[in-house]
């Protein structure tokens, strides 16, 4: 099942090129805290997703709302480090991986989940910085069940679903300041996540897909995810031997190589199959009180 | 007013040495998700707050019940480095603050919302390591309204209130492997927060305050708010300049000097003024499929 948030975080279920408004399944009370929805549905997948293929409700053109963050509050984002074979030491002392080395010596580190944004929310760079800005291609993990210490074998059960990632990241050059790796990519509209969340029995052998993602048409990053260094049961693993992951949690689970730069005007587009494409336009911010 | 939240995340109006029940007051759908009722309850302040001094509810001694975190689902945890003038450098090159450097270089950094804990969860280091792992005594911050790029003449009207926290740190030392300083701060039961919330009408000026930290009775840091390098009004204008700030968040405001080690078997007392102290039992945790 496909399944979007949309406008003020209503809950739909996509189908060809429409998406059906489910919202009502969700108790009243979040409806004054709606980005809330998803992560209570996660939960009470159980007994809710069985009856949304039919459930009741409006029908309306892909084309015509405006599609928000897979999962607009996950309770924590995880995010592995450079992780295809063919990425390591790309890109020098500026690396993300500090010199090449993987999640097995760095761990995992974390976005705030305040940078995750949708399609229609954009990609937007601080105001008047002469820092450069970088997108990273990923594939996205959300969590169903919590779990700690899940050994790799018994990962896969705790999934709920994929989506695509853009992780985007203030890169720091020489004379610059260093500022700890969180702030540099917890900008909000730092980690779009979508098009929409493809739950895991509809994905099939993750191992299988490829991602792809261009800048204003011409392809920057392309990647299979049986490329990766530390899959996707082992970052579970890894994650979960350290804090219990929950319902609704989003991984991000590394980028393979051609991580570059996107200024204002640039059109970022991220597709992965199986899942969906996901165009993002980039702007500059308004002035701010703190300039980065 | 003190609000406590004990045993399966209730919530309590602490007052004397009793807590008096008041989890009525939260819609019952939180009742399969009740980490979020101190969410709940903090957005819905203005409606919901002002009943709660004369709310109904079982009163009992405080002693009776199991605190657990002031708030156990923080939206986003934000912590500031190293952030008294007198620590600075203190620990040279293992500094958590790299090279002597504040916040307004290094900004803030993320600690996993999963890693919250109370005073009843005590402290559970890796089985077996032979890591190093530091305490860091803490002043929070708890936010009660959402907001991007506040000047710091408006922060304070953004903060709910304020709790104890002791910011775990497990270290790096010649040698080891340098994980990324979120993961290393992010284990379970590594931000403790308590022994509850007080509400920032009741603090009044938090520049006055003084916090103590001791293991086995042993005083190891001491500090006056006073004597913040970055305050919380800065503090609160640097985060929001990256990510909106939502309610509940908490900012874990810097350490002062006296960073040392913990072991298993000792005991962690926090105690802030106007707030109040908050025991901590370190032990050790059961092994685990990837060691630390």
């Amino acid at each position: 099942m496909r399944l979007a948030v949309f406008d003020d975080h209503r809950i739909g279920v996509v189908e060809d090129d429409a998406v059906r408004d489910v919202t009502h399944v969700v108790p009243a009370v979040f409806d004054t805290w709606p980005e809330q929805r998803m992560n209570w549905l996660i939960r009470n997948w159980q007994s809710v997703g069985p009856g949304l293929a039919a459930a009741a409700g409006a029908v309306r053109p892909i084309t015509q709302v405006a599609l928000r963050a897979a999962n607009p509050a996950p309770p924590q984002v995880f995010a592995i480090p450079a992780n295809y074979h063919a990425h390591l030491g790309e890109i020098g002392t500026r690396s993300i991986s500090k010199g090449g080395r993987t999640a097995r010596e760095v761990g995992f580190f974390l976005k705030a989940a305040g940078s995750v944004s949708g399609p229609a929310d954009g990609i937007e760079l601080p105001a008047g910085s002469v820092r450069r800005f970088d997108h990273e291609c990923e594939l996205a993990v959300i969590i169903g069940l919590a779990g700690r210490n899940i050994p790799r074998g018994n990962a896969l059960s705790h999934v709920f679903g994929y989506s695509a990632l853009v992780d985007l990241t203030m890169r720091i050059e020489p004379g610059e300041h260093e500022e700890d790796r969180s702030l540099r990519k917890s900008f909000t509209t730092f980690t779009p996540l979508g098009p929409w969340l493809v739950t895991a029995d509809e994905i099939g052998d993750v191992e299988t897909l490829e991602s792809r993602l261009s800048v204003n048409g011409e392809v920057r990053q392309k990647a299979r995810i049986s490329d990766m260094i530390v899959g996707i049961e082992e970052a579970i693993e890894l994650i979960s031997s350290v804090v219990e992951i929950k319902p609704g949690d989003v991984i991000a689970s590394g980028t393979p190589k051609g991580v570059g730069p996107v200024t204002p005007g640039d059109e970022v587009e991220i597709e992965i199959d199986r899942i969906g494409v996901m165009r993002l336009a980039v702007r500059e911010a308004a002035p701010a009180p703190r300039p980065f």
